[in-house]
Formats: C-alpha cells, sequence, structure tokens
C-alpha cells in the first residue's frame, strides 16, 4: 500500500480491460465490520463518466455471496493483481466465501484503503476504491435472445452497482507485474 | 471515412473521457430507414466488457428526441470531434431534431459505418459502431439522495443503452486535431 501512488482513473485502461477479460479482478467487499474481507473475481465490467462522477461499474448475480455484500456494504474495491498471483485468483473465482475466508486460504491480505476505508487487497498493482451509488437490474425482456440464453440460462441475471471512484492507486515500480 | 484505420475499443480511452466530460461526444442515430440521421452531445457514457463483449454504455433521458430513435434503431455511433468543430458539438447539445435536420445546420456529414452501417459523422476523429444489445432504467428508489436531486429535479430519468462496438476507427493523421 505504501508503495502505491495516485493515479487519474484513465490510466491504463487497456491493461486492465485485457486483464479483466483473461484472468480476471479481485471485486473486493467487507465481510464484518471491516475486519474480514471477501473477493470475488470478476471478469466483466465498465468505466465511465455517468453523473459527471467517474464510475466503476460491476456486475454480480444473486446467486453470489458477493450479493449479499454488494447490497450491505457502502464501498467496494476492483483489483487487479500480478500474474504471479493467477493461483489466488482462480481460487477466488472457484471457492464461495460464505462458509470459510478465502483471501486467507488464497494468502492474499486485505487491508483498509487509504481513500474510503474500502477493503484493498495489499497484493494488488492497481487498485480503485469505489462507492456505491446505485444498483440497478438487467431486464431479461428487453435483452437480445443471445444473450439470455447464452449467459442466463438459469435465470440468474446480474444486479448492476455503479461505484463513484473515489480513490485508484498504481505501484508504478510493480506494473511490468501485470500478466 | 477512407481515411480511418481500425483501432481496439481500449484505445485513447483517456482522451475519450477527457472529451466526453468538456466538450461532449456525439452520439447519432438512423431518422428514418438509412437516409438522414440525428445527432446529440452527450457528456456521459462507460466503456468496458460486459457478457463477454465490448460495450459502448449511453444514457439518454426520456424527453429528448434521440431517445425514441434509440428505442427504434438496432443501431447507434459515438463520435469523438475535432477541436475546429466544437461550434457544431455545442449547436448539437441545444437544439432538438424533432422539427429540424440538426446535422445539416451544423455542418456535419452521416455516412453509412462500414460495420453495421450505422449512421456515422464523416467529420469525427474516431467513431464506435454500436449495436444495441439490452436497455434498461435507473431506479430513483436505488440512487443516493444527492444523485436523485442533483441530476434528477424533474423525474426524467435516463434510459441506460448498451450498444456492443461492433466496429470502431480513428483517423491517425487527425488525433492531433482532437481538443
Amino acid at each position: 500500500m505504501a508503495d502505491k501512488e495516485r493515479m487519474d482513473y484513465t490510466e491504463y485502461f487497456a491493461d486492465v480491460m485485457r486483464i479483466m477479460s483473461s484472468k480476471g479482478l479481485l471485486l473486493a467487499t467487507w465481510k464484518d465490520a471491516g475486519t474480514t474481507a471477501n473477493a470475488m473475481t470478476i471478469g466483466w465490467g465498465m468505466i465511465g463518466i455517468i453523473w459527471g462522477r467517474p464510475i466503476w461499474q460491476v456486475v454480480v448475480r444473486p446467486s453470489r455471496y458477493t450479493y449479499q455484500l454488494m447490497e450491505r456494504e457502502k464501498f467496494f474495491s476492483v483489483n487487479v493483481m500480478p500474474k504471479s498471483l493467477d493461483a489466488a485468483l482462480k481460487l477466488c473465482g472457484v471457492a464461495s466465501g460464505r462458509d470459510r475466508d478465502k483471501l486467507t486460504d488464497a494468502k492474499l491480505t486485505a487491508v483498509r484503503g487509504e481513500g474510503v476505508g474500502a477493503p484493498v487487497i495489499r497484493e494488488s498493482v492497481i487498485h480503485y476504491e469505489c462507492h456505491v451509488l446505485h444498483a440497478n437490474d438487467f431486464i431479461p425482456e428487453a435483452m437480445i435472445p443471445d444473450i439470455r440464453t447464452g449467459c442466463y440460462p438459469s435465470g440468474d441475471y446480474h444486479r448492476i452497482f455503479w461505484g463513484e471512484i473515489v480513490d485508484c492507486r498504481v505501484d508504478r515500480a510493480r506494473v511490468r507485474e501485470l500478466p
């Protein structure tokens, strides 16, 4: 954390999208009043400006443990991991944090972000702290059939969480460790 | 058009966000079966990956003429204009295309995009052709009060249009003409 410096939210966008769609990013939320955190691997998301504010938009299915944490917590973080931690990233993508401490299993550490105190993965190279401004849902009937059948065979439609990027940081010395 | 080459959808992201929030971008749709187009200046939007596809997300208020065109048409384009066309961009931000041909007034030309035939502004430096995959709405009750009162005093909540980026191009020689 101490080695990270503030960056503009638009920096490394091409890398972040490439890594998100190949390896995944870690979406982290507090599990209990800021002591233990949970993280889920995400492959989809968007960055931009809405309501005049920089936004990270993440989507979470209701069946995920992260869903109930996102509904409860005001803050989350998105973390871009170095390639040396591929195995940890995979573990966070298959296990559920409902009955175990996934981050400890994956040998990752959650620390309080310097921006708004969201749980940030210490080992990440880039992280964004976000404040949930809004949540809404996809509407099955307003979706092209290809996506409805291809992405939602069991009807587990994502909720969309709109997080204002209140702080984002990069460890410039470790950018070369990105996948 | 002939001078534009295909680019990756992540290219020039920082420029596009900066220009969108300062000058605006042009969101264009066909008005009538591919002969006349309409364009509206937008200041908000997001780029990323959802459903495994590259997406441009634009938001349009129901009161706008573009709203009914977006509801009807399958395709739209987002255009990044050179700084020499600031006045045209302003005109498209204040006038409505309901009762006039805004693009002609602004001395801009709509041409059929080489990707999926969306109307593309010929004078743009960068453009994205997009296919509407989904549309959904913001939920007033699920929004922080600051935004509800600050952005929607009259209750004119945006509809969100999720457009797959099927083709995006840049005129490399004119990138230096961006604001």
